[in-house]
């Protein structure tokens, strides 16, 4: 008989399992596994043992909560009691948290099992997890890729069965293109909507907390534990952005992207490209990193002057510090120009469809500027944004597609998705974790 | 006030119009267009003149026919009386028919104005319509490149507005493949529907005589004129081939294959992909081919003793009459399994979902030998197939999708790619002949 792949199972299937056996089972598989991945910075087994037994004993007496029993890591950026709050950097290595940021309080109070700590880019100031203080995560869909970032332990450990879910932060598309490279599902909710505390911030006003899980129905459940759900409004009209249609992207992306356009049609809603010929994605992109980088050198000052921050991100930091006036003022511009175009389109119609990334995970060490040319625009406007596999490349590897929704709109973006996702049907574990 | 654009009128449109103004005008850009186009070998327009005043007339009395004054092309290996049946054969150039081809009465019956004859590949063996004796006729969308074949005129001369349908035959791909290269709809009836009386065969156990449209309802209403309409029966189920997913194809193809697959999706129908490990489209094909070339050899043989056919033809034929036994043998189980193969999955499914070509329309002289992989299985099968623009690659050159169904299914493909057809959307009028 095989053996029953605990792995597999949805988060509702989850609360039904035993709840000791598949924390043992997603342990089990971090030991075996993980040395491979390098997703992991911190694990706490025996906590995890604790509560799986507490969840077993819930669900023993029919009493389950929503996440009871289901195996969750958390971003190294997020407060866990006892745990290490590295955000990636070496002179945050002994920074141990005294109690839980609010979000991991909420998946708690739900009945997740907090499983351990996941890498992430230095400081969240990159897309690539490739950490000179805590390694280079890989992506389990092809070896010496990008798991992309900044979460990309999160993105790597849920796709590869490591954890249930995973929480990652969303700057410039932190969450989102974890989720696209690695093939799983992720959301970034409205700006200010989960609470904050707890969080090494990279960029106050375009940071957000957010789930990544392998299917639209375990990324709703964990978005529920974290923001309980209003109800979803009616859906009729669906916005791409002539500037994105013209923006390079690789053959798989534009495929995939063409297939959720030709996908939500089918599904009878109307589907227009919308002019945007003053939305400059890359400039866009760019005013949002300085931004980060000249936070980020405030953030990071004290470990920097103590050797504790790479040659890399000093860089990096230097950079956004190092912009000018006339720079930052055309970047401001650019941010204010593009938050005003995604609110109008917003006006006369209800989400915005447009690829995740223009990009499949790319080989380690071989970073485009571009990741983040389709994901920044939702932090910056502050709008909710679900990225989900639409397809695969020539390699195998995934590509996906993203949906933007108005403030509040995560219920609808999360039952949109879950019908597209039907449709595409691209999600896949991968192959070499299985 | 702009002029009215009567060449893009639809034929519903036309049946309400002043049949001898479109007639006129029809004239007018033959003359001035197909200097540049070279679809027409031959245009009689006196008769058209003489046979709009009559669509007029009954249009005037509130009497019109189904196709009442519009104007078709016929392709040149078709009879019509008075005219040369040349089958863009040197040989042929003074084979005056002597009365119109079964088809062609039908065209009348319904009250077509029958323009004039439309340029082709040489004796149909082939798909570039660079003719030696009768010209090289041009894609309308891109200078330099070909229209297709072997209905290249008919192709080009719909999608440039010089005609508003035309008629060609398919033996191995010759209606889709110049319909899927000009961006329009086209369709090969089931084998043996269409009379056929008054054709220059190429391949009579492969041949069918099919028109061509700028728009579903078109093609439709041409079809209909030729074989009254049976109704349709339900759909549900659409199957993809998986030697199609594994075979070669341009990027735009893909997309555009890719689109069409999750449109149909959206519509509510199952697409499932069907393994067919032993379906050889390459050998199919090319057994297809030399089927043709033999029966070329005997057809064609008067005309290659006078010096009426070209060293290229020559050399087709030749290299038909030398296959081996062994060839011959292997060519026939190759036919006889790809047969078996989509009858089988015609029986679990009710329509096959394909790309019409493998690549968008190449320049003059660059022909590659795979144009017809994907859709000679359909006349060698004896099938219905239709084929309708789906996209268009970097160039701006038209990619196509297609349909192929159950015998004497056709009113059903017409019914399911008016459906697919307003999701793909992806119809355009060549720019240049505006």
């Amino acid at each position: 008989m095989a053996e029953i792949a605990l792995h597999r199972l949805s988060i509702a299937e989850l609360r039904a399992a035993d709840a000791v056996a598949v924390t043992e089972h997603y342990l089990d598989r971090i030991a075996r596994l993980d040395p491979r991945l390098r997703a992991f910075t911190h694990v706490d087994a025996d906590r995890a043992r604790v509560d799986a037994a507490w969840s077993a004993a819930l669900i023993d007496r029919g009493e389950a909560r929503p996440l009871e029993g289901v195996p969750i890591g958390i971003k190294a950026n997020i407060d866990v009691d006892g745990w290490p709050t590295t955000a990636g950097v070496e002179g945050r290595r002994d920074a141990i948290a005294t109690s839980d940021a609010a979000v991991v309080r909420l998946l708690r109070d739900a009945g997740a099992v907090i499983i351990g700590q996941l890498n992430m880019h230095e400081a969240a100031l990159g897309a690539t997890t490739d950490n000179p203080a805590f390694g280079r995560t890989e992506n389990p869909h092809g070896s010496g890729r990008t798991p992309g970032g900044s979460s990309g332990g999160s993105g790597a450990a849920v796709a590869a069965g490591l954890c249930a879910a995973a929480l990652g932060t969303d700057t410039l598309g932190s969450v989102r293109i974890p989720a696209a490279f690695n093939g799983v599902y992720g959301l970034k909710p409205t700006n200010g909507l989960l609470p904050d505390d707890g969080l090494v911030f990279l960029c106050r006003r375009l940071d957000s907390i957010g789930p990544l899980a392998r299917s639209v129905a375990d990324l709703g459940a964990v978005f529920a534990a974290l923001s309980p759900g209003a109800a979803t409004s009616p859906l009729g009209r669906v916005a791409t952005l002539s500037s994105v249609d013209g923006h390079e992207m690789e053959p798989a992306v534009r495929t995939a992207y063409t297939a959720a356009t030709m996908a939500l049609r089918g599904l009878g809603l109307v589907v227009e490209t919308v002019a945007t010929p003053g939305l400059d994605l890359a400039g866009t992109r760019l005013a949002g990193f300085i931004e980060s980088a000249r936070e980020a050198a405030a953030t990071f000052a004290a470990e920097r002057r103590s050797g504790g921050t790479s040659g890399q991100f000093n860089a990096l930091m230097d950079f956004g510090s190092d912009a000018s006036a006339a720079t930052l003022a055309a970047g401001e511009a650019a941010m204010a120009d593009a938050a005003e175009i995604l609110h109008r389109v917003l006006t006369s119609h209800d989400v915005v469809l447009l690829p995740t990334t223009p990009q499949a995970a790319f080989a380690h060490g071989r970073a485009p500027n571009t990741q983040a040319d389709f994901t920044a625009i939702a932090n910056i406007a502050g709008l909710p944004a679900l990225s989900l596999p639409a397809g695969v490349d020539a390699d195998g590897l995934p590509v996906a597609a993203q949906l933007i929704g108005r403030a509040g709109s995560e219920p609808m973006l999360l039952e949109l998705a879950a019908r597209l996702d039907t449709i595409l049907d691209a999600y896949r574990f991968p192959a070499d974790f299985a």
